[in-house]
C-alpha cells in the first residue's frame, strides 16, 4: 500500500502549474510567490524529457488572495500555461455506487472521521441496497433507478442532483454503468473510477473466471480518471495482491474487492491533496 | 496484503491435530476420517524438524458427529495430542476498543456484510467515543469506564459482560490497556491484539516520534495472540508499508493505523478459518 | 519477493501424485509410505473443488527404492494417476539465452554458490555476447547462430547439444526466439520462460513505450512453463514493482529486467524443489 | 523492490543544497542557474516543518564550470549552507567484504554491465574465499587479513590501499567487522552498510535463531550510512520479505541474504545518483 503524507498544517495553498518548458520558469514563479509574502515548504518539478513539458507543484505557507496572485502568474508564464491555485481544504465530492459496498463502506468511515481530505456530500445509486449503510453515517442517499429510462434520461436525473451539490469530484465506487461521452465531458479529470486488473488482461465476460482458469498469481486494481472509455483514462494508482490455486473464482473476486478498496483510497488521497497532473493520457503524480 | 482463500462451500468440518510425530500418523487419522464417510478436500501437514512435533489441518466434506469421531481419534493418537474438530461456522466474538476507530470501523463493515467469518456480539470500551459508530451498525456497545476502579475491578465488570456473550475470541481493536495475567489466562490463544512495529524497534514513549527522528522507511504492524506480555505473544501476521522523510510524526501514526487495520483483518481471517496452531511462543499457520 | 523454504536435510524423496479424487486416497498412499519405512515430514494436499482432481506432495525421510515403491503406489491408485517419486537432488539444467545478461548473471552466481537447487550444465546462445560472462564461471558456452538457417535447422543443432547434456529442464533466460511446437513437445512442462507483464497488457511492438505512454504505475513479470504459445503456458510466479512518471521508457525496461530476474529465480526455486503440478493450463504450487 | 529512475541523458550536473530555510531561496538559486545558462529538468525541494531546514536537489542540463557557479551560489546562500555541484558520472567505489558472496556477486554483475552508476575500483577482504569470484570479473582483489593485528593496524593497511584508489564511497558488502570511530570519521556519510532487520528487533547472538523461535512472518534489511555505531547510521532503504513456519533458521538466514542483496542495490542507486541528504541521524531521499 502506498500512503501519501499530508501537507504540514501551515500550508494554505497548493499551486499547480504546467506548460511548455522554458529557461527561468522556476525562477519567475518563485519570485512571484516570494514577492507575495508566501514561503515555499515543498516544491516538486518535473520536465518531461521527450516533450519538454514542465510540471510544478508547490505547497505555500502564508496568506494571499487568488485575485492578486493569479494575474501576476499569468502575466509571467506562457499563454498556454495551466495554473491552479487551490486553497487547502476538503474537496466536496459525490459518490456514485451500485450494489457493492466494499469501496463505499471504506470511504464512509474515512469521511466520518475526516480522513478523506474530502467531504462526501451525497451518495447516488441506481439500486437501493446500500441505502441503510449510507444512512447509518448520516450521508444523503439518492436512489435513481435506471430502469425504464434511456441512458441519457438516467444521467439527466443524476445531473440534476449534482447541480444541487456542486461537487469538485465524482467518485465511482463500483458504479457499474458506462457513462455517456456527454456526461463525462462535463467533468474532465474530475471523475475517479476503480476496477480490477490482471496479468495478463482478460477481455470479455467474467474475468475472475478467466483468471482462475489461467491460474494467475496476482490480482490487481487500477484507479484512474474517466475521460472517454470507462476503463481507459489516465492511471492514478495501481496495486496488487497475491493469490494462488486455493482461491476459487469467488475468492479471487473477494481479493479483487479488497485491492480495489485499498487502491481507490490511495488514489483519492493523491487527487484530493492536489498531487496529480493529467498530461495526454497519463498522469504526473507528485 | 495477504488474503486467505476460504474453504469451499461443501466443507463442513475443520480438523486440527498436533502431537509429537510418529510414523503412520497421517495414515491413522485419514483412515478414521475415511471410515466415518468424510472426504478430505484440503490437508496441510508440517513436522517441525527440530522438535519432531506434528501439525495437521484437514478440511472435510460430509456429515459426522463430534461425539462419534473424537473418541476414535483420541484412541488412535498419542495421549498428549491436541485435537479440535471445529464445525465450519462464524465464530462468536467480542471486540474491545478504546477511542481509536480505524480497526473497529473496518471490522464493523466486514461484520455487517458477513465477510468476517465471525459475528461481533458486542463491543466493549472504556470510553464513549465510539458508541455512535458501533450503534450505527446495530451492534451492542458497552461502556465500562476504568476510572475510579482497580484494574481487577474493571476487568471483573468486563468479565461479567463476557459471560453474557460467551465469545470464542476477544479482539483487541486498539484496546489500549494492559490486561492482567489472570484475565489473559481465561482466554488462552483466544485474544488477538494488533500493534505497530518498527525496524529497528523503538522502546519507550512516543515510538512514532522516535521513528521520525530516525528516518525509518517502513512502518509495520504485528497481529498476535495475547498470552502474557501485551505485545509479545505468538505472531499471527505482519505487514509493512513505505514511508519517507515527508511523513510527519502524525503522518507516520496515520500510516501505522492503516497498516494495523489491514494486518488485523488478515490475522482474523486466519484465526476464524481455523488455520492457526500455537506451539511454544510461535504459530504454525496453514 | 516470495522466497521458498527448502526441505529439511533429512528429506530424501519428494512424492508428487495427482489423479481424480476418491475417498481414502490419502489413507492408501500414506499406508504404503509407512509400510516402506518412510516418515512424512511435510504433506500438502488439494482437491480442486470444481473438477474433483486430487493433488498431493509429500516430503519423506528414510531410504527406499523407486523400483519397490512405485509398483505399490500404482497398484493402489486410479489407473490414470500421475506419480513421480523424485530423489531430492540438484536438477541438471541447460540455460538458453540471447544477449541480455540480467537473468543469466543471477543464475550463474546462484549456481556457483549452490543456491539454485540445480546444476547448470551449459548455456546455449544464438549470440556471442554473453560468452565471457559464462566463461568466467567455468560453465560451458555454446554459440549456435540462427543466421542462415531455418528455424528447424537451428533447433536441430540445439537438440543435438541437449542430447549430450540430458537436462531435466530448459531455462529460457531471455531467449528471444519462438520455439517450434515440435521442439516444445519434446519438453512438456520442462521449459521455463520469463517475460515482462503489464496492467493493462500491451499488445504489439515496444510494450515499454506503450506502458510509458499510458503512465502505468506497476511493471510486472510472469514466469511460466512453455507448452504451446511462447507467452501463454501455465503460470509459475508473478511479481511487480512500482514505477512512476519519472521513469523513461528505458528506465521502465530496466525495471522490467530487475523484476524478471527476481521472478525467474523465485519460479525456479518452486520448480527445482518439485513444488509444481501442471493441471490444464494452470499450476498448483505447494 | 523500489527501483529509482535515472536522470535523463542530457543532465550534466546535479546540485544539492541544504541550509536553514529563508524566504526567496528557490528564487535566488534558480536565478543563478538560469543566468549560468543551465536548464532545470527536475527539482525537488523539502522544508522540514519542525526545524525549518531547507533541502533542494536539482538536475541541470547544459555546460557550466564549478569554479564559476559555486562562488555565485555561496554568495547568495546563508553562510552555513552545504552546497554540492556534482558532475553526473559513475562514482569510483571500493567494496569491503568478508566471506559472504550474495551482495558482492550482485554488485559485480551490475558493475560489469555498467548498471551501478559506479565503478568498482577494487574489493578488499579479510578472507580469501571471494577472490575467485572477484577475479572472474577482472576486478582487483586485495586480501588483508586481520589475524595477528590490532584493529588499528588492520585498518591502517586498508587505508593505505584506499589511498591508492581514492574512492568516493566505501560499500560494506557484508563486511563483518566493526570499524573504529577514527576510520569512520575519515568517510563521513560515505560508507554504506547493509544488515538484516526484524520485527521485533532481536538483540544478541544468532538473531535468525531468535526470529525462528519467535515465529516472525517478515524478514527485512536496512541499508544505511555508517557514522558511529555500525548498525545505527542514517537509514537509506528498507525492504522486507515474507517468511513462515516452514522456514528453518537456515532458510531465514537465506531469506535475509536475498533481501540484503536487493536493499543494498536499491540504496546504492539512491546514493550514486546523488539523491540523498543526511540531516541529523536521518536522510532526506529525493
Amino acid at each position: 500500500m502506498h500512503l501519501t503524507p499530508s501537507p504540514n498544517e501551515a500550508v494554505r495553498h497548493i499551486l499547480l502549474i504546467d506548460c511548455p518548458d522554458q529557461k527561468g520558469l522556476v525562477h519567475a514563479i518563485t519570485g512571484i510567490l516570494s514577492d507575495a509574502g508566501l514561503n515555499i515548504t515543498q516544491n516538486d518539478e518535473f520536465v518531461d524529457p521527450e516533450t519538454g513539458h514542465f510540471f510544478m507543484r508547490t505547497e505555500c505557507e502564508g496568506a494571499t488572495r487568488d485575485t492578486e496572485l493569479l494575474p501576476l502568474l499569468e502575466a509571467s508564464l506562457p499563454s498556454n500555461a495551466r495554473i491552479q491555485l487551490n486553497p487547502r481544504k476538503n474537496k466536496p465530492i459525490v459518490v456514485l455506487a451500485t450494489r457493492e459496498h466494499h469501496c463505499l463502506g471504506d470511504l464512509l468511515i474515512r469521511n466520518q472521521f475526516n480522513e478523506l481530505n474530502a467531504n462526501i456530500l451525497a451518495v447516488i445509486s441506481n439500486y437501493k441496497q446500500l441505502q441503510p449503510l449510507v444512512g447509518a453515517f448520516g450521508v444523503p442517499f439518492h436512489y435513481v433507478t435506471h430502469e425504464g429510462k434511456t441512458r441519457e434520461q438516467h444521467e439527466d436525473e443524476i445531473l440534476r442532483l449534482l447541480e444541487l451539490y456542486h461537487p469538485d469530484y465524482l467518485v465511482l465506487a463500483k458504479y457499474m454503468r458506462v457513462l455517456t461521452p456527454d456526461f463525462v465531458a462535463r467533468f474532465p479529470n474530475r471523475i475517479v473510477n476503480i476496477h480490477h486488473s490482471f496479468l495478463p488482461a482478460f477481455i470479455g465476460a467474467n474475468p475472475y473466471r478467466q483468471a482462475f482458469d489461467r491460474g494467475v498469481k496476482l490480482i490487481g486494481a487500477t484507479a484512474h480518471f474517466v475521460n472517454n472509455d470507462l476503463d481507459d483514462g489516465p492511471i492514478l494508482a495501481q496495486e496488487v495482491l497475491n493469490v494462488n490455486h486455493r482461491f476459487s473464482p469467488k475468492d479471487m473476486a473477494q481479493a479483487g474487492k479488497e485491492i480495489e478498496k485499498l487502491t481507490l483510497a490511495n488514489a483519492l488521497q493523491l487527487v484530493f491533496q492536489d498531487r496529480v497532473f493529467v498530461y495526454g493520457n497519463k498522469t504526473v503524480v507528485f
